[in-house]
């Protein structure tokens, strides 16, 4: 299996600079002595690194691609990610979500300009497949191609350019699109440093998956238990293969450490991060005694979450 | 009287680069079709812009100066800034504070080394002065000194880099401090672009004096209802000078509208703002008919707000 290499990454750089937002590394005194920087992902434009890929992934089309269409399926930031690229791009885009997703979510995906599709739960990614096939729209998957992890990967370059002598990199695992690309630009920049994959404890498919060096499938319905709810997926072969070879380490947090990490980045970073994008920050407040030593940088994914959750959350 | 120039500006960001956090600017999808990007200087360390006159000014200082130690008195974000700042500098530092100062940034300033002194309100500007001269102690002034002005500057002059097109540029005004030095970088390097300075209607000392040509006085009683407790000093006879040359106009936010933007910055941006931080995103939500068009850009100074505070805001 072909793996993505740092050469793609440079490539989704320059194409991605002038759309996707070069978040800074962000010191944070209050970890004091240790060495803690935030990679504030949640500042990009739709609230998440899936900008990342989607650009990188449309970018990638040609002409006739381009004025056909894309599509994608999700209930959460790779439909907004999706939507606001091919904007951006001036391409149609059409969004099949789950008739369950937030109103808040299908509403910000309609307000870039993409055509949404509500579909029951479940049936979204086949029927994008049959809407794909039907009306010749170009399919983005949220994860398992090699220009989205490419386009994510952009994110680890930025660190590796900013703080070259980095012992730590903390990054949330959930199809592993962010991990795999993250990982590839570390390891070819920064060899020394430790890629340390996070999972809640409550959908540590992948933790289990590298710990038996094979997938496992874990139920939805398992999965769903956790308030992490970007974390969900399942990595895929392809970003599998990728978090084999270059995740060092996997480590898993509990559902408590995620909110008191939600609450430490609004208080302490002043950011609204989403639980999904706290787990890392979850990692270096509650694992110390089980991480590298060292400057560490905790990539914080995501930023979307429901205002009154946010609000329970910071009393 | 001398003004602080670009050439200072520049020689103040080759100080603080090591320090201070190159805050990108952030693309606003939600404003559409209007064109707004954030300037997070929530984001600099201490969760405020004043790290980057807090270095500048230390870096000024010679051996001798940095050997006794450096004084400053605020009950807010400078007096975080200057102790963050003495701190990486290995300063000694005094801070003096008065005694209604909230615990959390009493003890935030003492976490980065300094020594606190708590006295009456009212009486921490003489106290400070007074310590200066019997312990040998340079003061730092939160605002009423040119390596301040020109250290805040650095933020105007990279939003002047980072969108050399802009049209609008909207900006807090206190004690004048960081609008004089984002005023001088624009109008240097874009002069096409409008500064607009933000005030809370509740204390728009500057707006009135700006429009009666000289320096008004406001009660402190009439200065203090304000939320934004960030925004209740009033310029000093240098800044006063700075802010009649280089910004275009002054306008006022209610408090209900300084509310309803810290809310929208956290929602809709991702971001925790101070009210005092917000009054610039307030005017572009609230009083669009009296902005130049174009793209624009609205500071957010900082995000030092009590918990409790924020999520009552959020709800």
């Amino acid at each position: 299996m072909d793996l993505v290499t740092i050469a793609d990454i440079r490539t989704a750089a320059s194409r991605v600079a002038d759309t996707a937002v070069r978040t800074p590394l962000l010191p944070q005194p209050w970890a004091a002595p240790r060495e803690l920087w935030l990679k504030p992902e949640s500042l990009q434009p739709i609230g998440a690194f899936k900008v990342r890929g989607a650009f990188n992934a449309i970018a990638t089309l040609d002409d006739e691609q381009r004025a056909c269409g894309v599509i994608a399926y999700s209930s959460g930031n790779h439909a907004q990610a999706v939507a606001y690229a091919a904007q951006r791009f001036g391409v149609p885009a059409v969004i099949v979500v789950p008739d369950v997703a937030p109103r808040i979510k299908v509403e910000a995906t309609r307000s870039y300009g993409a055509e949404v599709i509500e579909v029951p739960i479940g049936e979204h990614e086949a029927k994008a497949h049959e809407l794909a096939d039907a009306r010749g729209l170009t399919l983005i998957p949220p994860y398992d191609h090699a220009a989205i992890i490419a386009g994510q990967g952009t994110a680890g370059l930025e660190i590796a350019e900013d703080l070259p002598d980095v012992d730590v990199v903390l990054v949330p695992v959930s199809g592993g699109g962010l991990a795999s690309g993250i990982g590839v630009a570390l390891k070819a920049l920064c060899p020394a440093a430790r890629v340390i994959g996070i999972e809640p404890a409550l959908a540590a498919d992948a933790t289990e998956g590298l710990r038996l060096g094979h997938q496992v499938d874990w139920p939805v319905a398992d999965r769903a238990r956790t308030i992490a709810d970007g974390l969900r997926a399942q990595p895929s072969e392809l970003t599998f293969a990728h978090l084999q070879k270059v995740v060092d380490e996997m480590l898993t947090v509990t559902e408590d450490e995620i909110r008191e990490a939600v609450r430490t980045l609004a208080r302490s970073a002043r950011l609204v991060a989403e639980p999904s994008g706290a787990v890392t920050t979850a990692a270096f407040l509650f694992h110390a005694d089980e991480l590298p030593a060292g400057k560490t940088v905790a990539v914080v994914s995501g930023g979307n979450i429901d205002p009154t959750q946010f609000a329970d959350l910071l009393t």
